[in-house]
């Protein structure tokens, strides 16, 4: 029975190891995206200011689908960390 | 007996790790095909705004393709934290 | 109850790891995005040098946006390192 | 007694794994990031050398974001392996 | 007592893993970035020889920052081998 409280202990550990990944893997592909997404709107604007309006509100949209993506994870990571 | 609930524990860890590593790891690929497919939507419109509805069309068709992809790391993670 | 803290020795030590694998993790996108954006904006602003202030602008509110997702990670990393 | 010594070595081992994969990780992203920023400046400020001061500014204040980023990993990794 | 001894062993390989990571880790950031910055100062100077001076002076600056993401996680790697 002690041997029990041991290993839980153990998974414990696997589990926060798990977390950290999860929070931190969350957010490499997302910030490429957001970084090549906000760029390619800038150059976008400055060649045709008159679309301006047109381009940022791509933009937005486009950014919630990323951030989207990096919340998966992180609902992920909260989820380990204090749920399971 | 007890070693076999002490090694269920280890196991239980492991699989949390599973959990963290399928839905970051979900996120990375999809996070920067997202950023480029948006932004490049953003460059085209700008560039010959009236094939706008067009591309925009094709943008959400492509987001929806792109955003499965993050949704099947997401499902298996769940598989892993509440059904297996 | 002696193994017992020696589990929760090793449980320590997964879980500092879990805190180095986020706080690394969560600057590997936002790095080549922020280097990316910031590219862009200089590039746009030597060709449209008008457009300067408007490119400023959205390079703020991009880098805003990118920093946010690296932040996620180490918050993460300080509640592992600290909170849990 | 001794087996609690013996786990906190092992503990300890995890913890310097954690170090180096946070000191590593953490400039990766930057890596590429600076590269492509200052690559980008060169281009435009050998195109337009009028611009070049205004290039060399945002330069200069884009390194600083970009190297935030990779001092957030080593803060982490210096906390790890010196106070933790 | 050989049981400690065993341990410690173990926990030094863990540190020598770590070192190996953050040695490694560390050049595929800045080897790609390095290459990007070069590979654009060329590009440029052939295309405008007379603005080559200006385009070496900062692609030298250039190549000192990404180097030092470099060395941060070589720095690291020593002190985890030697220090630690």
């Amino acid at each position: 029975m002690e041997m029990l409280a041991l290993l839980q202990a153990d998974a414990e550990g696997l589990k926060m190891l798990g977390t950290g990944v999860a929070a931190g893997l969350a957010s490499v592909g997302p910030g490429v995206g957001l970084g090549y997404l906000v760029g390619k709107t800038i150059e976008s604007i400055t060649r045709q200011p008159e679309m301006g309006g047109e381009a940022r509100t791509l933009m937005f949209i486009g950014i919630a689908f990323v951030e989207a993506l990096a919340l998966y994870g992180l609902v992920f990571a909260i989820l380990l960390a204090f749920v399971l």
